[in-house]
């Protein structure tokens, strides 16, 4: 998706907290490396450490296929064994799909980004492991590890694409400190209806119905209005909207086309009840 | 990552939910819809519909791409418009990253993931689309929508893969359904100790290092008990775990290394204050 606005900041809001590692144990392909590098840039995430990647290192698939995250790519540093990927950290996540026979936490993608999260602004310095794409991380990779990560996913597919669990994981991380709300009616330049706005457009409208007739059945009247008016509450209006509603009424009220006695029977009740 | 296990069913434990369909609006990349299709299965999703693919469908590298996940690259669906492609659908999601001038609700992934599970817990058909990899949905399509969802990302580098876009909204669907626990500490076969074996353990422990000299200053030997206490307890034993401890106090404390007296210097209270 487009969208990416290079004039602001990288690293957004999490610029004063520690951000984690990501380390890639043996990945296999070039262009998954580049994959990931692009999802921890989506994220804020910018040191990426390899260890023993197998197609070499630097590789022009990574950089290609990082489609320009280039400071994560160009920054990768490699390391010959995970100890030492991971030596200068205080706080290790193994990333696994599978259950491992090890007595461990094992924490949600969620739980994991709010405690890396946490510890980042204690300047705790955390990294998370992933495996290669084919087998997932050794169970010595793991056991250097404080807790694992445990994606929930389909088990009957559960084999993830090596940047979609960093994907994950990045998502999670920049999401805990993301205050972004839940729910938002975007209203661009303009603003909710007042009451006193919307209830202006109900009564104009309902004089129209009941000049044009639509209105005309007495003892359906009252709840044919509350369904009306329910429809339009519902709406959220904006004041803008309210203009453009009262606009259309008053339009179709006044069309030529309305030459029709008011109280002609096709014109009756449909719809309202 | 590793783990499928085929023998469980597919869409694990959404499988009484009616889960949303995917659409996928000019999608440039075969690949990306395979990725994609990848990702959708992951998380249990099935239905795949495309609009006008840019390459043309069937797609080989699409089938290649998705790692296994047949299902949903043999069932897609093929339409001419975004309209026809959500036609049967109830209610309707756009992704974006850029802000719209459009006044419409704008949820988290998140929240549209709880809202999702809801509605197809209520046999509401829910679908989300997802525009070209290089521009996004145009208007008209995000005009279709009830509401857009907007991903919380680094604003300078805001350009998500296809398939991670996709991930990210499975991976929301998914969870809201999901009763993994936040945290838990895994131990396999054996069980958490009880506290009489870890004081059994501690009194162990503490006998040997009043033998060896190691808590031999009176005044210190207090909170020395106690800090030497406080990192076990820390560490949630297991009843294994305390055995394998208990173990190697004995091995030390018997060890042919030990002649040195108990009252020797060297041996003194170290590194437990």
């Amino acid at each position: 998706m487009a969208g990416t606005d290079r004039s602001r900041g990288t690293r957004a809001h999490a610029s004063d907290v520690l951000a984690p590692v990501v380390v890639l144990v043996e990945p296999q392909l070039g262009e998954n490396i580049g994959t990931a590098a692009r999802a921890m840039l989506n994220f804020g995430l910018t040191e990426m450490r390899l260890v023993r990647p197998r197609d070499g290192w630097p590789s022009e698939k990574a950089l290609s296929a990082s489609s320009g995250a280039v400071e994560v790519i160009e920054g990768a540093r490699l390391f010959e064994t995970t100890a030492e990927a991971v030596a200068d950290l205080e706080t290790v996540y193994a990333t696994t799909a599978r259950p491992r026979d090890m007595i461990k936490t094992v924490l949600t993608p969620a739980e994991a980004g709010t405690e890396i999260g946490r510890r980042g602004r204690e300047d705790v310095r955390c990294g998370v492991l992933f495996g290669p794409e084919r087998f997932g991380l050794s169970n010595d990779d793991v056991a250097l590890a404080d807790a694992i990560i445990a994606f929930p996913c389909n088990p009957a597919f559960a084999s993830f694409n090596l940047a979609m669990a960093v994907l994950v994981i990045g998502y999670e991380w920049f999401k805990q400190a993301d205050h972004t709300p839940e729910r938002e009616l975007v209203q661009g330049r303009t603003r909710p209806a007042t009451k006193d706005e919307l209830i202006g457009f109900f009564e104009h409208l309902e004089r129209e119905l009941d000049a044009c007739g639509f209105l005309r059945v007495v003892e359906k009247r009252p709840s044919m209005v509350r369904n009306i008016r329910n429809i339009f509450q519902r709406a959220e209006l904006t004041e803008q909207e309210v203009r453009t509603l009262r606009g259309i009424v008053a339009g179709l009220a006044t069309h030529p086309r309305r030459p029709q006695s008011p109280q002609s029977p096709e014109n009756g009740g449909k719809g309202a009840d």
